[in-house]
């Protein structure tokens, strides 16, 4: 059963399978000559839709990667639109303004001027970097736009501009406490675009490109060993027992199992141990848990017309959003509930983000999501609440292989490289073991088009170094 | 009459008084070693308020410059609340979301998502530009945006974007034809803060640091001639005969009056000719024309509350803007009507921005005033609508001396340098003649702060130049 090809990629998800169908297509090499290690039981890595049967309404949810992000210059997006494959009924630009709720109710952002404060907030995190070399948290930042600029703030600015920032973490991830100040300044080129069709058909796309025959399923791998110089293979052992020896591996598991030890379970053991630079970058990154929870019911109580309600959450300290018993406090989180009554017109659903640690109690407790919501969207009622009949919540920090949702900067401590030199750095010594994923590369980080693009780089790397 | 002293500076408005009062604070020059030569009969250069006389509702509007803009890093926004000079009540962010108007009525701007297409075509702008040499006006990209988006816009968004997107007419102060859209791009850092106290108090303050002794009013300068190498002495002609010698020359006349000849009248003879790379620098900067229209009325028939109104313009070819008779078509052009009734709560009062050329017609018949606008603003009515009882226009266009309102960057052809590098070469060979104003600045240019700095610089400039 042992096996030996050119190429091994490790991961089944959007890079790996993108790698895989490069490098078929290129005519250089054949079906036999590589082989796609997954170590769940489907492919498709963070890219999952909820069976239909889960939903009520028969919807199928996205609970991974949902949008479009960067529309303006997405690859993914151009490509299926270009070919055909995607339409316009496809395609939602969910990004109406929509309304602003705290513990309060309804915030008139715009009567009290909190957009351009945002946006005004926004151009300072430019400026607190321009002359200076170590990182601050995105919290951080705020609260020194906020000392530095108070006397141009009126009171009710002051109060909420901190609370409106931490709507990032819906972006990011992260506690703002952690997040990057540095990174988050990087905005996306052009809107995001709901992707309707959901990134499903994505990958269906890819895998008819992928025969079986190349993918082998349930093979986690457990160690990458380079064999002896004379040899020149790298040799892959799954946790089955499965040998596989190759002259390039394309590795594109998910940043969270880069990050565990090789003596850990799920993670994988180096022979010879990752570079230093590469170690450090491994390290310096983090892995953020943004995560959904579907909510269904007969009817819809809030304003169909809305695209999205922002729910923003009390100030209350870091250490003290969840409460003696584990439960997260109500308003503790930042929360947006998107209104997919409006998109797909068949009942009652909202499909609501959440940030970590939320994500994490709420995936790990499914059972208490609407025990905290329910407090939190009475704020955007406009009929009679209603229980709902059905909850569907993403597992992304539970599941083994997966273990949250994507790749974030933290705030670093001293001067520091950036990613973008560093990245450079995350690769072993002799070019024959590469890196790909959403963590991989600077345009699109964290996303599909990303993920989609580092595998066309990866593959381009070895038919090249084939050749050569 | 004739003088002779250290340091001659060529215009009394931000700049010029600054320099001068920068020099004179610094204990090193008496206020016999400097003069300032003013063209006009008083000092401000474009800081203008119109006379309280001129308003039958006592507001003393300022037709010049107005807002502090950037107000992060506004130098003298930040200095004058520093000292106590300026305080809260005398500045007001005027930014509050405010309706927008067409001819065919108000615009859903936020229900059409056209707020997010405003947003991703000014990215856009930023991607246009990222590998690419030559220069395009403002209006060519978004046609371009247009055009290779179009998939994603809607019908109404196609429609408008190119109408709202002249809104920065009102900024740069020329047409979205001529506006050179790579300087666009850069944003402002911060939000935009109404001047209440007004600019003149900033002069005011300026003028008690400059004794009237150094200030030679009615003294337009007409040739600036380098003597010989020996004496090492430059003289200043003014139409009066005056004439001065000077060991340093800072000239802030505006850009408008250093692209004429100096054959022409109010141009100034350079002898020897500036150098090729000065002369390229001024003419590949254009002088804008932005203006103001203020209307007082009996009642307040508008919306107390908004801070301000868009009117975009209608799709009216750039050639076709004029009637035969030379007067402006109704929604030929972008408006902003500051709602100065909320500001001053002292009865109905509008000042309205207008971009070239609506500006100079309006200038040179500010009679006409109440006819163009009358159909404008009966769209942002909201109880019958009244005829004027007062009327004042901006004259900046008219006046020789000024010849319009600040400096702004075309659209160039072929590869140029940018105005950063071309800012470097804005001086005469030897190092004795400099120049200072809004246009000779790149952080602040066309503001008041811009001005402010540039005039400090210069003066930090001679200092250290005197003292080796």
């Amino acid at each position: 059963m042992d096996r030996s090809v050119k190429v091994a990629i490790i991961g089944a998800g959007v890079s790996g399978l993108k790698a895989a169908e490069t490098l078929l297509s290129s005519g250089t090499i054949s079906k036999d000559d590589i082989v796609v290690l997954e170590a769940q039981d489907h492919f498709g890595g963070r890219i999952q839709n909820s069976d239909v049967s889960q939903s009520k309404l028969g919807i199928p949810y996205a609970l991974g990667a949902l949008w479009f992000h960067d529309s303006l210059v997405n690859s993914v997006l151009h490509e299926l639109l270009d070919s055909g494959l995607l339409n316009d009924e496809d395609i939602y630009y969910d990004d109406k303004d929509g309304p602003t709720y705290s513990s309060e109710g309804l915030l008139d952002v715009s009567g009290l001027k909190l957009n351009r404060v945002m946006e005004e907030a926004s151009q300072f995190f430019e400026l607190y970097f321009k002359d200076r070399c170590s990182d601050a948290s995105c919290d951080e930042v705020v609260k020194e736009y906020v000392k530095r600029h108070s006397r141009f703030l009126t009171i009710e600015q002051q109060q909420y501009i901190g609370r409106l920032m931490r709507y990032y973490e819906l972006w990011y991830g992260v506690p703002a406490e952690k997040a990057s100040g540095r990174e988050i300044i990087d905005g996306h080129m052009g809107r995001n675009l709901l992707n309707k069709k959901s990134y499903c058909f994505l990958l269906d796309l890819l895998k008819k490109k992928v025969p079986d025959s190349c993918i082998a399923l349930n093979q986690a791998v457990k160690s990458v060993t380079q064999l002896s110089e004379s040899e020149k293979k790298i040799e892959l052992e799954t946790k089955t027992g499965l040998k596989v020896k190759a002259d390039f591996v394309i590795v594109t598991v998910p940043l969270s199992i880069l990050k565990l030890k090789g003596s850990e379970e799920f993670g994988i053991n180096w022979s010879p141990p990752l570079p230093r630079s590469t170690q450090d970058f491994i390290n310096g990154l983090d892995f953020a848990a943004l995560g959904k929870v579907v909510l269904e019911f007969d009817n819809v109580w809030w304003d169909i017309n809305e695209d999205h309600f922002l729910i923003i959450p009390d100030e209350i300290d870091s250490n003290d959003r969840f409460r003696a018993d584990g439960t997260p406090k109500p308003f503790a989180f930042p929360a947006l509930a998107v209104n997919y009554s409006k998109i797909y017109k068949k009942g009652g659903s909202l499909v609501i983000l959440t940030p970590a640690p939320l994500t994490n109690f709420l995936e790990l407790n499914p059972d208490q999501s609407w025990k905290y919501f329910k407090p939190v969207l009475e704020k955007i009622a406009v009929e009679p609440i209603e229980d709902p009949i059905n909850t569907i919540t993403s597992n992304w920090t539970q599941n083994p292989y997966i273990r949250g949702s994507y790749s974030v900067s933290l705030a670093k401590r001293g001067n520091e490289d950036n990613h973008k030199n560093v990245l450079e750095e995350l690769r072993i010594g002799n070019d024959v073991i590469r890196f790909a994923g959403e963590h991989t590369i600077v345009e699109g980080a964290g996303c599909v088009h990303g993920a989609y693009d580092s595998g066309i780089r990866e593959a381009t790397y070895v038919l090249n170094a084939m050749k050569s």
